[in-house]
């Protein structure tokens, strides 16, 4: 019997989305005024999604406790309130795009998760935009 | 690495269940007060859920103006402050149900966006009615 | 003790907002798609805020129940599933704005809910879009 | 072509998480402050997902009226205002977790619904805490 | 220059409506299902709102780290996961109705916030019944 | 006749709390992590409130479209996607708390509605903080 636990969370952030490589005008015509060098930012909300068998013993797929610490160690702590481009060592050359933060976010908790559970997450990056990420099949 | 972006859009619109093939006694067993020959209305929701890979330039699945401007001009305008029935040309003999209005803003959009990625469309008709389509497998 | 109490609910109905003695044109200038002559529709959410002391012997100001059965009588019953300007007598003459749709809906209620409590509504035409009316002062 | 019709119910219970078969230490460790003897409750919001072709003649995959009032007799009425732990057969021996609550509204649900439908529950103990059962597969 | 500052919180417990020094069939006349003696529960939503002056140093009426902070001292921690009947203090001869929790909650926060700031506490029984509190005038 | 008629917009912004008359501990001590000198972000959800007299020519105490394009004009184009220390003006020496954007759009907002209707903001900085303001009485 396989069931999906999903955990809720939140951070805010600043973010510019630009490419160094590319020129002023270039970023500006791609990113138009999500490409602001000044930064903008996002409440971003977060959905994380664990699926496997429940645990015959405690009724749990995962002990939500324990999820949302994880959740918290490895995303709200190193997210939140920070600047994504400045602050946070994977988007040093990776755009911070919801896609790209989605990735990032699904490999720090992948690391954690006991491998026979499967793992999705869900990134809003406004009430309006938002985005699936669940690896590589 | 396969990401699905989704953006919520909105119209509001009058509707009417009903079969000109029916009889009214049958048109009112059937679909109830749904049935109201003066029609009633609704606030839909719209998610549009598009799939595929993340392109390793911008960092996104399909830019998010860009998806914004064809539910804009694909969906919402034709859609929005409308009578389903008499204004839509796809209802003239097609029951505007939650099911088929899914159906048709799926494919008004499937012919716009391009062929290698997938897409899925949730519509609420209200907060507790709900409705999801994804084309045929 | 003055506590208020709050009540949603919902329904959903078609509109048009236009006057009978104004020509097309200026209908069309001053309510723009919203004077659609086939109708369109919203669905719309109450809130209901009934003030007063707390009944020392229950520990309510109004009971729910009570309160939630008047909404159902009074409001649901009575608009839901409704065209309006066509099915509902009020708007013979009144144009539905959500300014005049609150106050008939306040009018219904004040006359069932006793004197000594003091009523208020709140009514929701998209999410974005609400008024609030707690009658003359 | 197949869609997927969802429906949101609402009921709320009081639980407690435990196990008879263990001491009162290893149930806090395990269970921590879900495990207090005089309960706690939650309101649970439901969501009914039901995939299957659409009926030429309707227009429906099911009818929502149908589908509401099976999610009231088999769900809201069953569970409404319950203490899941003492007033409900089927947690007698079977800790209440979101994922075994889950897993008695899918059965009970499962057993009404028509074989060539698919059935998916999503059962929100929180605003933060949700779980989804589809069946075994 | 007046403004009001607004925190959520949430707590979640299980309560039953009924009074010691009636019978059990005026009980359940007056408080149908919520008087069911095992106790039903809810996810309780608590706002609480402080209005004051500007702080022209911090820009800030109330720090709100200072807020959440003694909101969780004084009402998440004290309420969470309680019975309200039979773990509470101030429920032991107090019907623990939403008006009269939220009663309650103004009280123990009242005592611990700046007098010259005013405040009111709105409360979430469910999503679609809620009461707020102000204190006496 | 007087009623309240509410408008829902949004922005998106980076900011920083700090003040540059005080040195890096005290900004620290104060505003914690709030005043990350590579800034921070949050999508703001915008209530814009007009209470008056109903026009009994059109039904409307204002247009919505007019409210609609006001706020989009002074306050959507003014603040999305800015960093609000360092692109907008009133920022230049006031704190961007919610407090202070809640009385910076009030000004901006009351500059151009009609004397004899009344104002009202209210301003979410994260689903769990916000801030009204009502103008000076």
């Amino acid at each position: 019997m396989k069931v999906t636990v999903h955990r809720k969370a939140h951070f805010n952030a600043a973010h510019r989305l630009y490419r160094k490589d590319w020129s002023d005008e270039k970023n500006t015509v791609v990113f138009g005024k999500c490409n602001n060098p000044n930064y903008h930012g996002h409440n971003y909300e977060l959905i994380v999604s664990v699926t496997g068998p429940i645990d015959s013993e405690t009724g749990f797929v995962i002990d939500m406790k324990v999820l949302k610490d994880l959740i918290y160690e490895e995303v709200e702590e190193y997210l939140d309130h920070k600047n994504l481009n400045e602050d946070v060592a994977e988007f040093k050359d990776l755009n911070p795009t919801a896609e790209n933060i989605a990735g990032v976010i699904w490999n720090r908790l992948r690391a954690k998760i006991q491998q026979h559970l499967q793992l999705e997450v869900t990134l809003y990056e406004t009430p309006r935009n938002f985005v699936t990420y669940a690896g590589e099949e």
